[in-house]
């Protein structure tokens, strides 16, 4: 459609951050982190990656609200943020419509009854097959050796095959966004755990 | 992660329309407007289909800005829309990404030598059949007889089948939003040629 030009087009459109798209983003490639916490992994890789579309998952209001300020400040237009609780993922997201999911520092849930609660458990992980699409990956890191090695048990029992497992992931200078907690444990020098694993 | 609840959150979160998304939305959905003008089929779409994710195409800057001023106005969270042409479509969707195409009311190009510009040309239609997921659909409406006949010839050469046709769309009362040109047409009594094409 053609139309003449109005004055206030031009300062609109630069100031607009919400509706219009850059090219090259490919929201049908969807890396989702579950539990994003204050959202200092998530944002980073958002600014890194602008084709890629993000998803970040965290139920703490505090936490959300803070992630959406440092989203704002890099003004990023691939990253999307939702209250939605992880035992409800087949209803946000279709069958293989995932690329990647991040499980970063979740809760270990350290009292047995409570172990089904962890986001490794073999009931999320059958959610994570549904929802990933063929040949996608999980990235799992934890400082809690225990978790981490429970978690591979569960991962035993699944349709995911580990790709890397690393018992000290930062032994080695990484050139990736860390998350809050991983920065600090980074910083204590305590080793963190790190498996991925991809879907066959 | 569990934190102390601060004052500002709760009416920081309320306010906040780009980042946080609505449970139900699947961005995995993708209905996409190619030439969507000033907007208003898309954005009244848009609010009545908020599980879908609209995106419209839109050369000309001034029906860009008019129309995400109707998306802010339905406070719209499942629409975005992007200015580039729909020769870089295959830059922009990946294969298998898209659930539907609407092309409406889109130039006729009447002249022979600008036959190839047509929306429903061969070269199109290749690009349309690649970013459609199995099964999709393409929806092509118009009030140019010419162009509606050279489009049904265009479609025999391509995959898509036809699945219904319709010479005077509005003659049957239809519950469903009109693009601007359309609305226009039907009160002055043209004829609205109409047809719904589906990837094998």
């Amino acid at each position: 459609m053609r139309m003449r030009k109005r004055k206030w087009v031009d300062s609109f459109l630069q100031d607009e951050k919400t509706y219009l798209i850059e090219n090259g983003l490919d929201y049908s490639n969807i890396y989702l982190e579950i539990g994003m916490g204050m959202g200092d992994f998530i944002t980073e890789s958002a600014f890194l990656h602008p084709e890629r579309f993000y998803i970040g998952l965290e139920k703490e209001p505090t936490c959300v609200a803070r992630a959406i300020k440092k989203a704002q400040e890099k003004e990023l237009k691939n990253l999307k943020i939702s209250h939605a609780n992880a035992e409800h993922l087949l209803e946000c997201f279709k069958e293989k419509s995932v690329e990647c999911i991040y499980l970063h520092f979740s809760d270990p849930w350290p009292k047995k009854g409570h172990h089904k609660r962890r986001l490794t458990y073999p009931t999320f992980l059958k959610m994570y097959e549904i929802i990933l699409k063929d040949n996608g990956t999980i990235v799992f890191k934890t400082d809690n050796k225990g978790l981490f090695e429970d978690s591979l048990e569960y991962f035993e029992g699944s349709n995911l095959s580990i790709e890397e497992i690393n018992m000290d992931y930062h032994s080695v200078k990484r050139d990736e966004p860390l998350t809050g907690y991983e920065s600090k444990f980074k910083d204590l020098g305590n080793p963190i755990y790190y498996v991925r694993l991809r879907k066959a």
